[in-house]
């Protein structure tokens, strides 16, 4: 999406370490309309899918999740890191590595809102090594739910996600593919 | 909002100690056409506060704020509960005791997306004893901008946020207003 391929490269910053900042418009400052146009091209690449349901980790996967759910008409779940007081006992819960945590981290989705037979189309901010989504697919099996998709704003494709997901039969898209920091710089597929 | 009191009603379970489980549609799983009405009404109710900037806290504001954002065509900040590795040293951080936590918790803006001057609007799910909206206020005080509204989806008004509030000297709107669980049913204004 070249609207967001152009303000990564007018905004985002690379840190080092394949770190990318884009605090200025996803990850702490948020903008609606970059991320309503997301949801959109989101909802247009897996319409075809047959999605009945939304689901991302917290927190920075809730903006385009959100949108991606009002453009399909669908609920959107976000799996917590820390299980709210609301939520019952029994949950589902599944370990992954946060590469910007460096530690384990838990998600945990109810039961409640994730049930057998879901279709459940998996939308979030980065996609690095896949660990995080490949954690969200999961909770998603455990619940007897089926992914049918995955959506990221931005994929780093030389941390090897894609191939990691690969096992999941399902279609990957991500609205900027990065490539490489070769130089300190950004570079787009 | 008719809206938002009727799913409550519908959808909404008293857990005792003044805890409103709303995981169904705003807490855990997400609504996103019922979050994109608030934020237009939001948008209805605060047209003429002059805002630059909208805030909110991680993780439930998010979703509400961005549609608020969208509808007012303004940024989001979401203020952050751990310091993520793409934050500069420097931050804005204060202390917010978690009422669904029941211990301390830190709310970090980074300096780069709140600045002196700004006009802000503060978003959030609940407002319960005003706690975390109050920290987000001095967030926005030491960096030098100014609180010009706060928009809350569910006040209970008899924790006293509000009056906690007042200080502020802002308008303060909440889409539905629970004035008591009374009898372990839910009671509007």
């Amino acid at each position: 999406m070249e609207l967001l391929e152009d303000r990564i490269l007018a905004e985002g910053r690379y840190l080092g370490n394949g770190i990318l900042k884009v605090d200025g418009f996803i990850n702490h400052q948020v903008d609606p309309a970059l991320m309503n146009a997301a949801g959109q091209e989101f909802a247009r690449l897996f319409a075809d899918v047959g999605a009945t349901k939304i689901l991302t980790a917290e927190i920075s996967g809730i903006a385009p999740a959100v949108y991606t759910g009002q453009h399909m008409r669908l609920p959107v779940v976000y799996a917590r890191k820390r299980k709210p007081i609301t939520m019952p006992d029994q949950v589902l819960l599944t370990l992954a590595p946060s590469h910007t945590k460096g530690r384990m981290v838990e998600l945990i989705v109810s039961p409640e809102y994730l049930a057998g037979g879901e279709q459940v189309l998996i939308i979030d901010d980065f996609l690095a090594s896949g660990a995080t989504i490949e954690g969200l697919a999961r909770l998603a099996e455990i619940a007897g739910a089926k992914v049918v998709g995955i959506g990221v704003l931005i994929e780093k494709t030389f941390e090897g996600g894609r191939d990691a997901l690969a096992h999941l039969g399902v279609p990957i898209h991500s609205l900027a593919a990065i490539t490489s920091f070769e130089g300190g710089e950004i570079h787009f597929d």
